[in-house]
Parts: C-alpha cells; structure tokens; sequence
C-alpha cells in the first residue's frame, strides 16, 4: 500500500516549478509575438512548449482517474508486475488536438484581419470603395484554412479510432482500412489545392517513360496506402517500454529536420509554406510526445495505448500529403516497412501467431530475450515453409532451434524487437529501445541524405539545387 | 439467465428486410444521383436513410461489446431492474461523422471537377489558357468546404467530449465552458465569410438606437454562449426513456422546417444556400436519431449517454452558426431556457441538490411521482428562501409540503420533469415523456410563428416579404 515516488499522481515540487517557469517564458513569447511582425515558427514554438507542459502534467494527475474507468495494464517484462495506467496517448492526442484547435484564430489572425477590414495590413493601400464595403473575402487564404481543417478532422478520427480500439479491441479486419477514411478530408483538400498525381520518373528510364509519368486515380491510392500504412505500423513495432514514442520522436524529428532543409535553401523554396505548414503541425506533436516518453520510458509508469500509435502514424500522414512530401515520409518507415514485411508470415497465417509476440522477459537475468513460436513433434511446418525457415535461420534472420531428428522445436517470433535480439543477444528492456531508436534514427538520416543528395543521380533537380 | 427478444443483440428478420430494403433504396437513389442534375437535397435523404440503416443495426449490435467495456446502467425506473448499455449515442455520433466524412468528396465532386479540369461542368465555355494551366483554382467553394469541415471538427470535439464524460464522469465545471472551444472554428469561419456582428433593432426602439446596432466582439460572445448552453441545455433535460433524443428530434425537425421555409420562397431567397447546408447536417442527423429513439423509447433498451446529448446540442449550434440563424435556434430552445433557469436554485445551491434529480417511480403503482428534496426539522431553509418556495408552491411551480407547525418536509425538485408531474399528476414514463415532447413541439412551433409572423410586427421585413 506504500506509493513510491514514482507512482505518485502529483507532480514534485521540482517538476512543478520546471513545469511553471517553461509554460510563462512559452505565454511571454505568445504575447511578444503579437506585438512585432509575424514569427510563425516562434510562436508553433511556444505552443508547443504549453503543449509538453500540460501533457505532462495531465499525464500525471489523470493517472488514478483512467486506472478507475478501467484503463489499466500490467508490465509483463517486469519482476513487480503492478498495474498501470493505459491509453495514456489519448491524453496527449487531446491535448494536441485542443491547442491546434485554439491556435486556428492565432495561425489566421492576420488574414482574418486583412480580410474583414484591412487594418492589419500596412502593405495594403486600401482603395475606398474597399473600406466601404468592409471586406474584400477574396484576400482570404481560404485553401490554407481548408487544409489545416482537414488535417484537423482527419486527426481526430484517427484519435477516435484508436480510442475505440483501446476500448472494445476492434477485431483487425475492421479497423484496418479506418484509417484510409480518416484520409478523406486530406485527399479531397490535396485533389483541390495541389492535385499533382505525376512522379518524375529516373533519368535512367527517361528514355522509355518520358520525363513524368501522370499515375492519376493511382496515385490516390497511393497516398490512401499511405494513411493505411502509417498508423498500422506505428502499432505493430511495439511492445516494450518507450518504443511506441521513442520511434515516432525521431520520425517526427526527422521530418521537422526535412522541413528545416527547405526552409533553409540559399533562395526563397516555392515549397516553404508547406513546410511551415508542417512543422506547425510536428512541433506540438514533439511537445506532447515528449512529456510522454518521460512517463513512458523505462520503467514505464504509464502505457500509450494505441491511441498513441494511431495517432502519431496520422500526424506523419497529415504534415507528408498536405506538405507534399509523401514519399520522404516512406524513406523514413524503413524500419517500420522491414518489420511490417518481415512480420507477414505470422500475419498471414504461414506460421502460427501468438496472441503477444513481444520479447520473452527473464525473470532470472532480468534480461529481454526472443519470444518463440513452440512447434510440437506433431506439429510441424509443412515442407515448404521448414525449408523457408532454415534458410531464413542460416542467413540469421530467425532462430531456429532443431531437435537430434531435425525437427523444429522453436522459431523466435517475427518482429523487428525479437530479431534485434537475436543478433545482438539478451537485453535489458531500456537497452533494447534505445538500440531500436538509434538505428532508427541512422536508417532515417540516411534516408534524408538519399532522398537530397543522391536523389540527384537518378533525378535532375532538387530543392538545394536549381535546374542547369 | 432467459434473454427476452428485445434485449437479444441481433436483428429479427422483418428488421433485417426493412432495413436491407430500404438500404436498397437510399443506394439505388445515390446512384441515379450521379447520373443525372444536382439534387443536394435527394442525395442528403438517401444518405440519412443509409445513416439511419447503419444505426439501427450497430446499435443492436454492439449492445454486448458496450456492457463488456463498462457502458452500462440500470433502468432506476422500472419493477425489473436490469443493466443495460449505456452511452448508445456514440454509436450514432461514430455513424453520423462517418457519414458526413465520406460524403465530403459527393459534396464537392462537381466543384473539384470544375476546379480541377473543367471536364464536369458543361455550363463554362472553357478559354484554351484556363485548359493549358489544366486548373482555375479560384473556382472552387473553399468557403464552403471550410464551413462543412470546422462543422467536423467542431461536432468530432463535441463527441470527443461527451465520450471522455461517460467514461470518466469529468467534473461540472470542468466540462461546462468545453463547448465554447469546440465552437472556435465555428466562429473563425463566421468570421471570415460572413462577420455580420449587428443586430436590426425592433421598429419601436428604432427611433432611438437606429435600424442597425453593431454587436462587435460582443456578437461572437453571444454565439459561444449558444454553444455552452445549448449542448448543456439538452443533457440537463434528461431522465426518463427517450426524452433525450426525443427533444432532439423535435428540435431538428423544426430547424428542418425553418430551413423549408427559405427554400419555399416564392422567389430564390439569398440565405438559399445556408438553409441547404444546414438541412444536409440535419437530415442525417434525424437519421441516426430516430434509430437511437426506437431502442431508447420506453421501455428502453439502450441508454443514450451524455455522449448524445452534447452531439445532438451541438448539431443545432453547428447549423445555426454557419446557417446565420441562431437567434431562431434560442426560441426552439425555450423549454430548455426555461428547464435551465427554474434548476437554478439547485444548480448554484439555494436549496439542496441530490445527486439524482430525475422523477421517482412508484413501484406499488408503476407510475412516476415528482422527486423531492427532503428538510429536517433542524435543516430549514433560510427565512428568504423559505418565502420564495412557498411563493413558488402557492404560483403551482413547485409542490410544497408542510408540517403542521408550518415547517418544510420536503418540496419537489426543480426540473421541467418534477413541475410537469406536480401539474398533471403521476404519469408513466412514456406518457411523461410523449407529453413533454409535445409541449417541445407546441412551443417549437409557436416560436417558429413568432420568428416568421409576429416578427414582421417588430421588424420591417422577414423571409416572406421583400421590403416595400
């Protein structure tokens, strides 16, 4: 009945203080920043600071509250297995989706101004019949408003989503395409806004497919794919603490660097408001994924849910289609992609799957290591997918474990976390995440460096470099 | 252990034809809808059908999965007490932005084609530069698309909202000012397309304030406060089978009917569009409605939640914010008004307020009694207080008991429910709650006349008549 310090539902006075000093330097940049000209990116700061304050203090204080409406789940993968709260990210997605909410009249105050009396706008002669009418709407950036809107809705299904599904466990079937409705609003604003459905082809093809190749109602699908594939594979490289956040930190780290590089060029990029766009969007996620990878980090003290997953899949879908950049999003899923991919056996039924695959906890050692699929005497695969699995055992990209006849008598489990540890022997829980984030983060700038520098091998141009 | 039909989760088959049938219908209507002109209004019907089809089924459906993951209560008013799910509304709010959300690229398809190739629109002789840029942008409604989607977001909040009271039971005054910040994108988009801040002053006072006085600031003020009141509003008016959804119904289809009423003009009325807009909100919100009202209508099988509630309040805001009339949705609320000003002595404490306030239900007789709140001897009221109650007792706005030393034994609670009781005696709970809904209807009605007829006594002009 003793509450260490770690469970405790209030926050230090450490952390209140921390908390308080931070949320008044973000509110004095807020209000400095409607004084003087306009700092977009100052102020989604800001914003996102309030964001990390009052996440991480909700995180805290609302912990008994979601253990008691049933929100609550035990560590498997810990010698004192005590229940804790779950479903946490849903904290997070409603602190996000309130402060975007509550940043739409900031983000169009000016144009808001320039567009009902033109006070606001010293560039702007005002001509007098214009004053006498009042208002001349068509200076108002009404596209611009439809796309944060639509990010805005398309955000918060997701968050229903994964609510739901933390509540009821929707079966797979039914919550897998979800997301792609979710979309809808997204792709009906890029149809309208942007509409590009062309992708340059590679030099080295130019000669047979011409220089673009329009793909069309294709490329819709493409991006509906997209929003499918995101937030489903957020989710499934999961299952130890911190990972969930930890790798949705460094994505959406890497997308705001990506942003960062156009915002940068030598000369003014025809794509930066797209990326200010985006990052308005990634700063405050970092703001609330960040207060909850302090809680979520080992040992965990709070679970993120799927909620979490969903959501943090959608931000990424969100800022890549309405910013144009969908296929940078892709380089940066590797990780995501190979785990997705290297799961499908178990996925599609080749190779029986337990109902949790994360790794197996010793409680001995105190270690991580591989969980296993056991196969029986009786049991066994048929021929083609034993000679799969050895050969898959000889290359090390599984364990296989044989009896004296050659029988199979385990195979480790087919996600990313499980193979880690197959190559790089027992872990400890925290170990293991970081290992996985750093590689993640290595496969992404990698990814970077690829889609900006030797993008330019196999295509003509590219944002740091102007057409010869 | 015996599961009587009506609380058995599947569908019987008359049910499963009638809808299956009328499905058929709305499909079949959808379809032609494309082939031939634009009907937004047969479109909007069709999808409320299929909205309505689609409620019916989940909410007998998913009655089980809702009592497994805690959505349950008991029925206080009825000889068998048995629980039953709780928080039904969601299903119809998952249904209705579902709906809406899919609807977007219907909505907007012939504005994107125009926009986006002109291939679609056979009304615009296309000029070969406005071909060889493939795309006029300027053309498409963005306006409109950002009216349809902060009406998203704004009812996604709501839900968002009411799903996360039933599940944590949030505090009043926590929750009370939530709607104001789902109203915000709302009122940016007013702002922007249409900023009327003033009122028309009545004939009679025109003398001395002008035909105009211009609200200001004090104008969005007022629409927040439609927005608070209006959700609290119908969730406070709760209690018995079906009212809830029942009040709803009558106030969407008097909003329907006012809408009507511009599209009837015998000349095309400039609000044309607006009233269009806001029937094709309602339509498939009557939709999921009447679905919910035939599980919850006595003897309920379903509860609704404040989830309902919230939604079914915010709907009318939505409509009545981005329609512009939103002063006529105050006269549809009038009972609410007054069921919200006559709690007041409970509400802020004048006279003690038990934690249930709904109607008491004698089980000797099976018909419901006002519910009292009980004084002790010790625990009188204060000397003003005391006079306003037997003021109020003697008025017949409140049964008042005495003793026979003239102190209080107890006097009846102060909700619209109590005070129709104490009017017209025990009644059953459907009678209660049939009888209410058609004093809802009644009054609706009258406001409506008032609105349209008495108005012209007060006002110079109306929707009816041009000014001479």
């Amino acid at each position: 009945m003793t509450s260490s310090s770690s469970s405790s539902p209030s926050l230090s006075r450490s952390e209140t203080l921390s908390l308080l000093a931070l949320a008044a330097a973000c509110v004095a940049i807020l209000a400095n920043a409607f004084q003087g000209d306009d700092k977009p990116l100052i102020v989604s700061l800001a914003l996102s600071g309030l964001a990390f304050c009052a996440s991480f203090a909700l995180i805290r204080w609302l912990g008994p509250t979601f253990i008691k409406a049933g929100f609550k789940g035990v560590d498997l993968s810990k010698h004192h297995r005590r229940e804790i709260p779950e479903c946490m990210g849903a904290v997070c997605a409603a602190v996000y989706l309130f402060a975007i909410i509550v940043f739409i009249p900031f983000v169009f105050y000016k144009d808001v101004v320039a567009a009902t009396s033109g006070g606001g706008n010293r560039d702007v002669v005002l001509q007098v019949e214009h004053v006498q009418q009042g208002r001349f709407l068509h200076r108002f950036p009404h596209s611009k408003l439809s796309s944060y809107l639509s990010a805005i809705v398309s955000l918060q299904t997701i968050a229903s989503l994964g609510l739901a599904d933390d509540l009821f466990d929707i079966r797979w079937r039914h919550k897998f395409f979800i997301p792609a409705f979710a979309a809808i609003p997204l792709l009906v604003v890029y149809r309208v806004d942007f509409g590009v459905t062309s992708i340059v082809v590679p030099l080295q093809l130019q000669p047979y497919l011409g220089q673009l190749v329009d793909l069309g109602a294709l490329y819709y699908v493409y991006m509906a794919g997209v929003a499918i594939f995101s937030p489903n594979s957020i989710n499934i490289l999961a299952g130890i603490n911190g990972i969930e956040v930890a790798q949705s930190v460094v994505i959406a780290l890497l997308l705001a660097l990506n942003d960062g590089l156009y915002l940068l060029t030598p000369y003014p990029h025809p794509a930066t408001d797209s990326h200010l766009f985006s990052l308005s969007f990634l700063l405050p996620f970092l703001g609330v994924s960040l207060a909850l990878l302090w809680h979520n980090w080992y040992p965990a003290r709070v679970f993120v849910g799927d909620t979490y997953c969903y959501f943090a899949g959608m931000v990424f879908v969100v800022v890549s289609i309405l910013g144009h950049f969908s296929k940078t999003l892709v380089l940066l899923l590797v990780p995501q992609i190979f785990n997705f991919v290297y799961s499908t056996p178990q996925l599609f039924g080749l190779v029986p799957c337990p109902r949790h695959r994360l790794p197996r906890f010793n409680a001995r050692t105190g270690l991580l290591e591989p969980s296993v699929t056991p196969w029986t005497p009786d049991r066994q695969p048929r021929p083609p997918i034993a000679w799969a699995l050895k050969l898959l055992g000889r290359l090390r990209l599984l364990r296989v474990t044989l009896d004296g006849e050659g029988r199979f008598v385990e195979t480790s489990n087919f996600t990313i976390l499980n193979l880690w540890l197959v190559w790089r022997g027992p872990l400890r829980e925290d170990r293991l995440a970081l290992e996985i984030t750093a590689m993640q983060t290595v496969v992404g700038l990698f990814g970077l460096f690829v889609r900006h520098r030797l993008a330019l091998l196999v295509f003509k141009e590219d944002n740091w470099s102007v057409p010869s």
